[in-house]
Formats: structure tokens, sequence, C-alpha cells
């Protein structure tokens, strides 16, 4: 079940979405789904739905479905579950921290190798058993171990500099939580997270409920 | 330039991204733009982006493009940054405390009005001069507030109660913080954020990059 061809990062964005449903099901102990049930239940289109997982070669068969346990394992692989990354927080501030403490993180294969900071407050302490490093080791530290990904929780206008500093050290993936999209002119994997992507997004659609409530009203005098 | 048809929440997904690019434009006194020249920068088609600005009616014109402070202003209106939007913080552990702490919100028409908790070391103590207060005053304090939407970030077991509870007093929006597609029995607007989801794709793509580069090696060989 290889990859059939470069599959677009707009089914990638919606296979965690996938996962995680499938996971919900097999907690119900539901073996086999059709692209119709996950339809309703995701409310995607079931014809987007088989789209997006013939992308991967296609887990199912017409009349019985989709093995629940298999596509859900084989998502699984194709996000990298398997992959055992190393990964490091700079910025131990309230971000970091509740980064830190996702444990999630842990079990999909995502191993949190050390913490760095500035802040002689936070130097030397631990987080869930993780040492809280000084800035000043991060290039020792990055030479010595294997780091795979750093999650930058630092502020704003250090984001850029500090991500330079780590690709330059061959860091390959960057999840960056500043309010920027992160460029810098180094090949490597930036992820940028943008919470008020998500609250401006509620805010469009509150507004749209509000409106459509107001309207109802109106009618009725 | 009312709405012309119902907006594909797809469509309100991008709206965000087009918001910040544009303002990076106008700190750079760039007045006006095309949709090859936004394309280009975005890594949207150019006919997609069309197609998304006509849904609001459209603000382009032929030949001209887009008129930066223009369309900046009316994707703002769109997104309702005037709307004045009271919110509450439930859970002032790492994750609600970093919320408290981001300045964008409220510039963007999202005021904290109050923050929530049960820990002794927190209620009474202050966020960025917002008071956290028990849990037990929740329900008082939403009945002689306008609280609009609901940041919860408690822990994953009790986050559709404490939902609920806040659904029930007529809370509209709920911004959700536990890795779960919340549902209640409620008319509730409800934005989830999945934190791991974004780092999932990281990890996708970053499998996908050393892949090809490792293929790159072999073809070396």
């Amino acid at each position: 079940m290889g990859l059939k061809k470069k599959v677009s990062i707009a089914v990638v964005r919606r296979l965690p979405r996938y996962y995680r449903y499938l996971a919900d099901l097999l907690k119900l102990d539901i073996t086999r789904v059709s692209s119709k049930e996950l339809s309703v239940s995701m409310g995607i289109t079931a014809s987007q739905i088989r789209q997006d997982l013939n992308c991967f070669g296609g887990f199912g068969q017409q009349g019985y479905g989709y093995n629940v346990a298999l596509l859900y394992n084989e998502i699984g692989n194709i996000l990298g579950f398997n992959n055992d990354y190393q990964t490091i927080i700079i910025g131990a501030g309230n971000m970091g921290q509740a980064l830190a403490n996702y444990t999630n993180f842990e079990k999909r294969g995502y191993k949190l190798v050390s913490v760095f900071d500035v802040a002689p407050n936070l130097v030397g302490k631990k987080i869930k058993g993780v040492e809280i490093r000084h800035m000043d080791q991060l290039e020792e530290f990055i030479k010595n171990n294997k780091v795979d990904i750093a999650m930058l929780c630092v502020p704003y206008d250090h984001t850029p500099d500090v991500a330079e500093r780590v690709a330059r050290l061959g860091v390959a993936g960057l999840w960056n939580f500043s309010p920027m999209d992160l460029k810098i002119p180094y090949d490597v994997v930036v992820e940028n997270v943008h919470l008020s992507d998500s609250l401006m997004v509620l805010g469009y659609r509150l507004n749209d409920k509000l409106k459509n409530e107001k309207q109802k009203k109106e009618k009725l005098i």
C-alpha cells in the first residue's frame, strides 16, 4: 500500500481528524465503517473521504467499507507515529510549559529531550522530568543529541533569530507558536500555529449565528 | 458589499491568513496587490483567491488588483473585529495563562473579563489585571455580565461538563483546547483547537522530506 502520488497538503491536514475519529470508533469496539457513515459523523462528503483515502492506495472494499483498526494503523503509519522524533522546546513560559505537559505527543512518537530558556528562575528546574537548560547550551546540546523538531515558544521579536540558530545546527522541523508565518533561508519544514486564526473563525461563526437569530426574530414580529 | 451567499467554512478558515498577509503589506506601505501576487506569496492559486474574495462581493478591479487597505478593513469587518466580544477563560493552568497573555486577542475585539479555576493558589490572583475567580462563582458571574465566548482550558475529563455548564447559561461560543471534538446538546458555536493535529502534519512533512533526501542520496550512489 505505497503512496500512489504526491499527496496534497490539504489532504494531509485532514488525516489527523480521520485518525482521531477512528480512535473513537475503536474505543466503541466498532470494527468497520463506510465512507457514508464517516461522512455523516465528520461533516465531510463521502466522495471527498474516498478520494482522500485513495491517495494512500485506498483501504476500503466496496460493500464492506473500511476496516477501522487497519485504517487507523495505516493513517498512524502515514502520519509517522513510529518515527521516534526527538523534540526540544525553546521558551519555557506558559505556552512552552503547556506543550511540555501534553502527554499525547509522547504517545504519538514525539519525545521531549530538553527545554531551553534564559530566565534564571527557570533554568535548572525540570518540567515532566526534563531539564530546562540555558540558551547558551543550545548549540552544544544539539551537536551532542539527535534533535528533529524544535518547538518555538519565544517572544515574537526573537522568533526569527532563534529559528535560524536551530536550523543552522541541522534541526529539520520547526513548530512555531509566534503569530507570524516564519520564513528563514534554510531547508527546514516549518509549521506555524496561529491560535488567533481559530478564534477569528469562532468569531465569524458566532456573528453569523447571532445575525440569523436576529433575522428569525424580525420575521416573527 | 453584503454577503452574496452562504460562505463555506473552508473559505472562512482562509480569511485570517489573508488578513495577516495584508497586514504585512500595509506595514510595507504597499497600497495595492494583484491576486497573482497574493498567490505567489501565500501558496494559494490566483483563481482560488479570486473565488474566495468573490464570496464577499469582491473587492478587486480587473487590471488594478485589490486595494490593500480596503481589503484589509473589509476582511476585518467580515471576521468581526468590531464586535466587542467578551470572553472568559476557564482553567488558569499553563494554557489558560498563555491565552490570557495573548495581547493580540484584545486588539481584535475579544476582551477578557474573567478567569476561573478551582486551585486555591490561583483563585484571587490576577492575570493581566483580570481576576481569577473560583468556579463556584461561574454561574453568578455569567448572569451578571455579558459573556460571549468561554475559552475552555480545563482537564480533558472535565471539558464536556464545564462546556454544558456555560452553554446552559447562554454563552454562545466555546473555544475548546481539550483534544476532543466537543459535542454538547446546546445550540452553541464550538471551535476545537487540536494542537497535536498541527504537530502530526509537521511530522508527515518531515518524514516526506527525509524520504526524498534519502532517495536523492541513493540515486547518487
